[in-house]
C-alpha cells in the first residue's frame, strides 16, 4: 500500500477544542498552550475565533490571545518583521508576523475578518455545512446564504494576502437530516472554491462516519478537486475517526484536522470524544513511516498542561497510555 | 472495496475484560452480564478462565459461573440435552449444554481443561506468545515449552469433542523485545495448528500496532493459513484497534475478539483502554453493511449494567455517545 510520505496536521485544539469547554480558561493559559503546541512542531494551529462573544464565550478573548502571543514571541527574540518595533497593538498587513507558524482563526463574516486582520492573522477559516437544516440552525441562513456572506470575506482576505479555508460541517451525517449525499458536498465545495477559497475541510461533525462513508465521499470529491486542497476533519464520537483518516490516507489525502489530547469532546455529552486526538494520529502516522513533524512527547506535554488547567483527563487514548510506564 | 458480508465477534469481556479488574464482582452479576451479552446476540462468549485462583483472583469463581449459568438457562426453559434432567452439577460430555451459544473458557493446562470439561464447557482457549521474554514472564516457560504443555490439552479436548483456540500474545510488539518478526508469529501459529488447534488469535497485547503492522503480519500469516482460522485480538491502548481491524477486514479477515464497553482497560494504567470495545466495532461494521448479529442497544445495556456494578465509565466511545441524546 502506498501512503503519502508526509501529512499536514491542522491543530484545532485551541479553537474547536476549547470552544466546547464551559469552564473559563485564562488567556495566558491559552497562549501557553498554543506556544507548547508550536514547540511540539505543530505548524498549522487554529488559535481562536472572531465571533460574537455571546455565541462562543470561551473565545471572546480572541484579540487578547493574539496580542499576548505576538508579545511573547517578540520577547522570545523571534525577529520582528521590518518596520515593526513593538507589540501590541499589531498593525495591519505586517507580513507573516508569527514567524514560520500558520496561526489561523475562524471568522464568520467580514467583521470577524477585519478584527482578525487587526490582530495580524494571516490564515482564516469560514464555515458552512452540507446539510441545509444544520446550517440554518447553526448560522441562521441557508447554505447559499452563508456562501454569499463569504464573498466579501474572501475578497477582503485576498486583497490582504490572507488565505481562506472553508469548513463544510455535516459532510457525512447530519443530526437532523441523517446521511448527506456526496453530491451535496461536491456542490458546496465547488461553490467555495469558486469564491476563491484555497482549502476545503470536510467535517464529520457528529462523528458518525465509517470508512465506507469516507470512501464513497472521497471518490466523488477527489474526482473533482485536487487532493491537496481537501482536508478531513473527523470527530471520534463513536471511535471511528482514526480508521476514517486511514481510509483518507489510502486515497491520497494528506491534510487532517485534529485536536491535541482530543480536547473539546462532544459539546453535548460529558466524557464523550470530539475531534480526533492529535496524539493518536501522530502516533499512528509516525509508526506508519508517514512524517508529521510533530514531537509526540512535547505534544503530550501540551495536553497534560491543559488537563491540569481543566482538572480532568482528555480523551486521547495515546495520552492515557503515555502516563503508564508499562503500556 | 470488498469486505466480508459478515464477521464472527468473540466477546471476551467476561474473561479478558474482567480479569484485569481488581474490585471483586459477585458471581451472580457476572452471570447476568453474560446473559445480557447472549441476549444482545453474542454467539461466542469467553466467560471465564480455569486458572489458579492466585493468578487471577477475579476469575476464581469459574465453576460457580458455569453452574449458575447452566441453572439459569435450564430455568429459562431452554431445552436440556437428552438425559440431562437437573443442574448442577453438570455431567461430563453432555453435548452442547449451553444451547446455540459458544461459551468458552481459557485453560492454561490439562488441569484447567479437566475442570472446564466438568463444567460443561465445549470451547477452550490456550495461550502462548510470539515473544520468548513475554512468554517466559507470563507463563514461566519458553514458547516451545508452552506448546509442549498444550499437547495433552489438545488431545484430551479433541477426545471430548472440544475445540481448542490458541492465543498468541505479543504478535506485533512486546514490552520487552519491541517489534516482533512476522516470521516468529507464523512459526508459533504453525506449531499450534500442528497440534490440532482449530483457530489462532493474534494479539496486540500492548496495543501498539498500526495498520501497516497488521498488513505486514497478515501478508505472511494469510499466505500460510486459511483466513477463517485466524482471528485478530486488538487492544485499543493507543486508539489504533479499530483502524487495525479495518485493515484486517480489507485482507479478508472475519474473526475479531472484542470486549463489551472496552471492559478491562489496561491492567497497568487506570483509565487507559484495553480490548477494542465491541460497541465501537459493531457500530462500524453494521454501518459498513457487514453483519455481526449483535444488537447494539442491547449490547450497550450489558455494558451499562457492568458500569453500574463497577461504579465507573467504560472506555467505549460508542457507549459514551449512546448516553447523549444529541450525538
Amino acid at each position: 500500500m502506498n501512503y503519502p510520505d508526509s501529512v499536514r496536521i491542522i491543530e484545532v485544539g485551541p479553537r474547536d477544542g476549547l470552544q466546547n469547554i464551559k469552564e473559563p480558561i485564562e488567556t495566558k493559559h491559552k497562549v501557553s498552550y498554543i506556544e507548547m503546541l508550536a514547540q511540539a512542531g505543530c505548524r498549522d494551529i487554529e488559535i481562536t475565533a472572531f465571533v460574537h462573544p455571546k455565541l462562543i464565550p470561551q473565545l471572546s478573548d480572541s484579540v487578547e490571545v493574539c496580542n499576548l502571543l505576538h508579545r511573547k514571541q517578540a520577547e522570545s527574540q523571534r525577529p520582528l518583521p521590518a518596520g515593526i518595533n513593538s507589540v501590541p497593538p499589531v498593525p495591519t498587513n505586517v507580513g507573516n508576523y508569527f514567524g514560520d507558524i500558520n496561526y489561523s482563526a475562524l471568522v464568520p463574516n467580514i467583521k470577524g475578518l477585519e478584527r482578525a486582520i487587526e490582530c495580524g492573522i494571516k490564515d482564516v477559516a469560514v464555515f458552512t455545512a452540507a446539510s441545509e437544516t444544520f446550517n440554518q440552525k447553526n448560522t441562521n441562513t441557508s447554505i447559499d446564504g452563508s456562501i454569499e456572506r463569504f464573498r466579501e470575506v474572501v475578497n477582503l482576505a485576498r486583497s490582504n494576502n490572507i488565505k481562506v479555508r472553508g469548513y463544510i460541517s455535516t459532510a457525512f451525517y447530519c443530526p437532523f437530516e441523517g446521511r448527506i449525499s456526496p453530491d451535496k458536498v461536491v456542490d458546496v465545495s465547488a461553490k467555495l472554491f469558486d469564491l476563491g477559497i484555497s482549502e476545503v475541510s470536510l467535517g464529520d461533525t457528529i462523528g458518525a462516519a465509517v470508512p465506507t462513508d469516507v470512501e464513497k465521499l472521497l471518490e466523488q470529491v477527489l474526482a473533482r478537486f485536487e487532493t491537496n486542497t481537501i482536508a478531513l476533519h473527523m470527530h471520534d464520537t463513536r471511535g471511528t475517526a482514526l480508521a476514517n483518516v486511514v481510509q483518507g490516507l489510502r486515497m491520497g489525502m494528506s491534510i487532517f484536522d485534529t485536536s491535541a489530547g482530543g480536547l473539546g469532546g462532544c459539546p453535548f455529552a460529558p466524557g464523550a470524544a470530539g475531534n480526533l486526538a492529535t496524539e493518536d494520529l501522530v502516533y499512528t502516522l509516525e509508526k506508519m513511516d508517514i512524517k508529521t513533524g510533530i514531537d509526540l512527547e512535547k505534544l503530550s506535554q501540551a495536553s497534560r498542561f491543559m488537563e491540569n488547567i481543566l482538572g480532568y483527563s482528555l480523551p486521547s487514548r495515546y495520552l492515557h497510555a503515555s502516563k503508564c510506564a508499562k503500556c
